[in-house]
């Protein structure tokens, strides 16, 4: 549980320091001089003081479950900036036709991506085609805690919905970012050619690049290791050059379709929570034993956003 | 060789298409709109134009390998930043201090570490303590090749000598900035307890907050995917929990104490080169048939040098 909080890190050196994950804490604004008054509490007891109602349960009826040999891969999906393409996901998912497929591509620093390779699987009558949302406007005023600091590809970045995303407010738009553990929906070159039957997953340094040129449709809140430490494909962009060095996927269910028994129950933190914002602060302005210079800021695709088993 | 190549990244489902690599470049500046007229040249087709002169041969005295059951990583050092830790971990892989220690912890979206977990193992009169080098001064001039966009972390982002690094001309100070592939000095709480025995490599999302807080001394210019790829551990901080899950290292040597035969020969890009600003240009404003919406910025951290066989 505290593995996934924001990665506290500590000494990379000695093996027998694994207590101190002693991060101060910093209640601080953007313009504030990296040296402001200190809270003194580890990242691992903030989180641990925070109420119940900061955390959330990811909706069954949006999440899913990619279950490979090694164990399973927890999927959050994102109605709230893909509904279409969501939709089509958890058609295909409730059909199983995902069952039996495979991850074909593993390309190192980018992404892990499954589905039929072939694109001869039977959709089952699923569309071939789905309206792409790339982004999704503002309007109606979409829910957003916005980061205090500078990106370098949106004028504004921070949580929507829990989900890591930019904004515009000069184009009334917003999107989900690509950061590690994004999913995404893979596509040719026409712009609604994706459908959710090929499925890809960020496992390396945020490619932003494809921000707003394809669909986000939710990221992994457990189990990514699972993708990211699968053998890199031989092939160009990292397919396999073996069909036999895919890796199969046993099944993939909506978690609403599963027995209770056979779910995974996690709690996710609010993003628009008081012990996540002193979370974020805590990385922007960490300084303790370990940690000599704060870094005064911190970048969307840095910040992990708390995942734990239910207490 | 393309595969390295700034990871030209195209559609991300067909696998039919794998030619068209087509990106359109731009040789833009940092307030240009994000639609200046075109360079239609293909990434692939820009590196292949380049010129020899344009690429440099990793100097061996700066050349390390690391050899693993799986192959070798190769890892350019960074004495221009890190000269005294550059110095103590080529006498430590010149006493074959590594040979038959291992990689024993490696994190999720961070880092694959190795050395002597148990911290044993005779030092043969290296030094224990090397004094500091999270940051140097620019004076006398340090080359510095700029990039045009906004940084989270630091007034300005490039690369010198190069390798991705940031600089803060106040300050008069650059620093090498934790990207992926990045190679850094493990130490304990005090800020000279590294000496280059315990030796890091970033394999996730680029942790900046670790600029500036240690010692980066160089970066992994092939094979990557060697450490990336490993297992990851299960215990706190991606600590291995039995010793049998560490992957054994069969040898660190200095690529000039192995005979010609023995080497990997290799050729870097020049990151002060036209070829290398084209490239830029090319991710920040790549639009082709796959790309609709360019970027219009690119991250230190999401530009990889390209690197490629000698013809």
């Amino acid at each position: 549980m505290v593995r996934a909080a924001l990665q506290p890190r500590i000494e990379l050196r000695a093996m027998k320091r694994l207590v101190p994950l002693l991060s101060a804490i910093v209640v601080g604004c953007a313009s504030a001089p990296p040296e402001p008054a200190r809270d003194a509490r580890p990242l691992a007891e903030i989180l641990e003081a925070s109420s119940p109602a900061e955390w959330r349960k990811p909706d069954p009826e949006n999440t899913f479950y990619l279950d490979l040999a090694t164990g399973r891969v927890v999927i959050e999906l994102a109605p709230a900036f893909a509904p279409r393409n969501v939709e089509s996901i958890k058609r295909l998912v409730r059909q199983k036709y995902f069952d039996g497929l495979s991850v074909y591509r593993v390309q190192d620093n980018f992404v892990a991506q499954w589905g039929d390779p072939d694109e001869k699987k039977d959709l089952g009558g699923a569309p071939k085609k789905v309206a792409p949302e790339f982004s999704r406007t503002i309007d109606g005023g979409l829910e957003f805690v916005a980061l205090p600091d500078r990106d370098a590809y949106a004028p504004e970045t921070g949580f929507s919905h829990g989900f890591p995303a930019a904004r515009d407010s000069g184009a009334g738009r917003a999107w989900l970012t690509h950061c590690y553990g994004t999913l995404g929906v893979g596509r040719d070159n026409d712009e609604d050619s994706g459908n959710g039957a090929e499925l890809y997953v960020v496992i390396g340094n945020a490619p932003r690049i494809l921000d707003r040129n394809i669909t986000v449709a939710g990221r992994v809140i457990r189990g990514i290791e699972l993708l990211s430490a699968l053998p890199r494909g031989t092939g160009n962009l990292g397919y396999y050059e073996k069909p036999e060095q895919r890796t199969p996927i046993r099944q993939a269910r909506m978690a609403a379709d599963l027995p209770q028994s056979e779910r995974t129950p996690l709690e996710i933190l609010r993003t628009d929570s008081p012990t996540f914002r002193a979370l974020v602060d805590g990385r922007r302005f960490r300084k303790d034993q370990w940690y000599k210079v704060p870094a005064g800021a911190v970048d969307v695709c840095a910040l992990t956003v708390p995942v734990r088993a239910p207490k």
